[in-house]
């Protein structure tokens, strides 16, 4: 059995892991912050020192290449970061920097593309012939695997799910448009509508979790509160579940998947989120079309991205999973 | 050479015409009224007719088999329309009644999806990998071309871009979903919005198009009033521009196409309609995808659906077009 080492770089984390060309298991898990502050060079170096560490642990396999997920927008064929706000690249051949220092073969493929291809191959979504998926955090990306592969698009930039206006004279995302999902249903605008709502004088318990600190709410909070019973927290789930199930009912209209899979912390809501997202999807969307589709937490916390780079890997390379 | 009759089955005409298996001309176009009040055997028989018509006005090809176009939901393994309110057709084996009176073989496909095929094969989006399209009449369908192949879906749904959401609280659709697209930039949306406003006191010619009777005023009706240089015309266009721009940013963000192909009526408004909608959609989407994608009108007005049905036959017959 052959081994490939996944890479997922986020602008927080790198995660390293060391995974079986058929995806059975994941042995040599190790990450590190990012630090994007200090600049490529120490990144990339962190990169290496990272599956250097997991090929280590993974001890005595033998390693065939790494799969590298990375914020874009890239270009996948040649294996260059174009731009990342997060991590403050342009331009950047992530891809040959990384085969240099380790002298193996790699692929590189964006982030949330990798996420949601390890929870079409080891996860939630397993099994399923068309899946999309949103990874929400700080921001809301996408993952589209059709008939078993990432859809690119024309220009890999297909899959900015997180960037479909659902209130078309909404409020203005970051990205410039106006009422983008992101900008109700990210972590960030999650926890600001439950602050607006306390600053406007709603009753509720969130406040102690903070020492009434309100600018240290996240949408984490939001979910512990909720957890605990908090009817306004309560109230902020339900919420975020009806903004996204019009985001969620698009998808389904649009993609009739077998399988739309959501990923982050927000699947830390349980059922609180999805059962009104479910209901909110049935309530908006084609009913064949919903009839067909499962609406499902990611199943692999923290290591989707992990399987899916390395997934990428096993693919390109070898032509099949 | 062979041939194959392509047949676009709406809920006002049937059109067929014979096309070559290298769609390089359409010979024998015919056309009728649909008239589906009544009922499935007179529609089959029509079709029939106009199909044999076609066969003869392309006088001595050799027909290899019959493309059939029609309203759906669908279900085109088995060739059976599952539901058409338009027609009111429930569980129809249309593919089989027509296969049984021609004594040819014969594919089953959704009208939305032939008419963008059909552009992707011989009209607006050529040579073209990825394309998205919009038909805009009544209603207003997608088709989804992917890597030269319509896009399906896990159950014959995929495409239904017109009930995508673009305003999570606003108007009721048909379906029974809030803010499609559909309900915004339809023919009788755009109508009915150049009606609102005339109520409300706007001025313009529009009623002297109509001898007064507004209810008689159609999408047409207001494409021809902007034409002619009426000011408040040319704002319904412009109105309709944002709508649809929005619809269609989300698609250039999720699908990344090289080509978004908008077919029917609204096609008419030309420039008036396609430079303001242009502008929106560079307005919302991401650059580098609006970089890679033309935004242009169908070029086989009254036949993109013809050459479409033939195109799915060829592909599903001989495997590629």
């Amino acid at each position: 059995m052959r081994y490939v080492v996944g890479i997922d770089i986020g602008g927080t984390n790198i995660v390293a892991g060391t995974v079986p060309e058929d995806g059975s298991e994941l042995v040599g898990l190790v990450s590190e912050p990012t630090f994007p502050e200090q600049g490529a060079d120490a990144v990339v170096a962190r990169i290496v020192k990272l599956a250097r560490a997991s090929v280590a642990a993974a001890r005595g396999k033998e390693i065939a290449g790494v799969g590298i997920g990375a914020p874009g927008p890239l270009d996948t064929a040649r294996g260059v970061v174009l731009l990342t706000p997060n991590l403050g690249w342009t331009n950047f051949p992530l891809r040959d920097r990384v085969v240099q220092a380790l002298g193996l073969p790699a692929t590189l493929d964006n982030d949330a593309n990798c996420a949601i291809f390890g929870e079409w191959w080891r996860g939630a979504a397993r099994g399923a012939n068309h899946v999309v998926g949103l990874t929400i955090g700080t921001g809301i990306g996408g993952g589209i695997v059709l008939h078993g592969e990432i859809y690119h698009g024309a220009s890999d930039i297909a899959g900015e799910i997180g960037h479909m206006t659902i209130d078309s004279n909404g409020r203005r995302c970051k990205c410039g448009n106006y009422g983008c999902l992101e900008a109700y249903a990210s972590g960030p605008a999650i926890a600001a509508r439950a602050v607006e709502g306390i600053e406007a004088g709603a009753e509720t318990t969130l406040p102690s979790y903070v020492q009434g600190e309100l600018a240290r709410i996240t949408a984490q909070v939001v979910y512990e509160a909720a957890h605990d019973g908090d009817a306004y927290a309560l109230d902020v789930v339900r919420d975020t579940a009806h903004v996204l199930g019009a985001g969620v009912a698009n998808i389904v209209n649009v993609f009739n998947p077998e399988v739309v899979v959501i990923c982050g912390g927000v699947t830390l809501a349980g059922d609180r989120l999805f059962v009104p997202l479910r209901s909110e999807v049935k309530r908006r969307a084609f009913k064949p079309a919903v009839d067909a589709c499962r609406i499902v937490p990611g199943a692999l916390t923290g290591t989707a991205g992990v399987y899916g780079a390395a997934a990428v890997f096993v693919k390109r390379t070898w032509g099949r999973l």
